[in-house]
């Protein structure tokens, strides 16, 4: 599976149970949410800004897409689970089954973001993100062509330890 | 990274969260278990005893292991989570990364049952088990040496349908 593939595959709109585990204290968090993911153009002009961000020129990249998710939480002080973002694969030359994934925002902070990212041989899309106090490092891969799993790990900065481990299972959801 | 290294990885005493999404009707399950993993020596009774079960001779196993869990879950309904079993790897003579996992008992079903397993190129080790009614997935792999993950999937026996998805976040305890 490329990247292309596996970002066509992920189109459609998504109803995700996640579920965060905040290890310091033991925490049981659970988040219902909707996720819509759309693919953009290449010339879309939110696209060609993110790119431009970066120095990153159009004919490097592939399959930018919008991700958008709006969702309930049970942790009273959680903030509203609601956003949007873009994000745009830049494939390696040379190995075209890794890359960076620009996305004009971050999970763990509020900022603009590039990960490293890298499909295994069993069609496992892998991502890391060093942000400037955190690092998040992100699996997801498809159980069938209506389910996907995710789980998602942020460290401290130095990548040793582990502060959060969340598990999302998204199920496609039909019609408009 | 092989099935001995991944079993020596694994030996100790884990404090585990564990979230169980169940799909249809977006329930939400909340589990905190202790879980002991022992080595065991290829001549304990109960692994000779496993092994005639299968019909498989004691110098084609390596590294039996006994794992045993307590724990408490939030969902009235459900029975108490403790339990222990005994897993023992058969590897295949040609792809020493893939085998046979015999175990005394199942996770889905209370019987004895025989899953096949591979370790992926990044060190995830992968447990497909059919049952009769149902057939599990399971991905463990390590974030560090005190950290493992578990995802496993539950799922109608024809498997295409995701009936429960599990994710599970383990770290060592130490001290005895």
């Amino acid at each position: 599976m490329d990247i292309q593939e596996f970002v066509a595959n992920s189109i459609g709109r998504w109803r995700s149970q996640r579920s965060a585990h905040h290890l310091a204290f033991g925490h049981f968090e659970a988040i219902t949410s909707e996720i819509e993911i759309i693919d953009l153009a290449v010339s879309d002009p939110a696209v060609i800004e993110l790119c431009q961000a970066y120095r990153i020129e159009s004919d490097e990249i592939v399959s930018p897409f919008r991700m958008s998710w709006e969702g309930q939480s049970d942790w009273e002080d959680s903030e509203a689970a609601k956003g949007t973002c873009i994000l745009v694969p830049v494939p390696d030359r040379t190995q075209p089954n890794s890359g960076k994934l620009l996305r004009d925002r971050g999970y763990a902070e509020e900022m603009a973001a590039a990960g490293e990212y890298h499909l295994t041989a069993d069609g496992t899309f892998v991502l890391t993100t060093a942000y400037d106090r955190a690092a998040a490092e992100e699996k997801i891969w498809f159980v069938n062509p209506n389910v996907r799993c995710r789980v998602s790990l942020i460290k401290t900065s130095a990548g040793t330890g582990v502060v959060t481990a969340s598990f999302s299972s998204e199920i496609r959801q039909t019609g408009s």
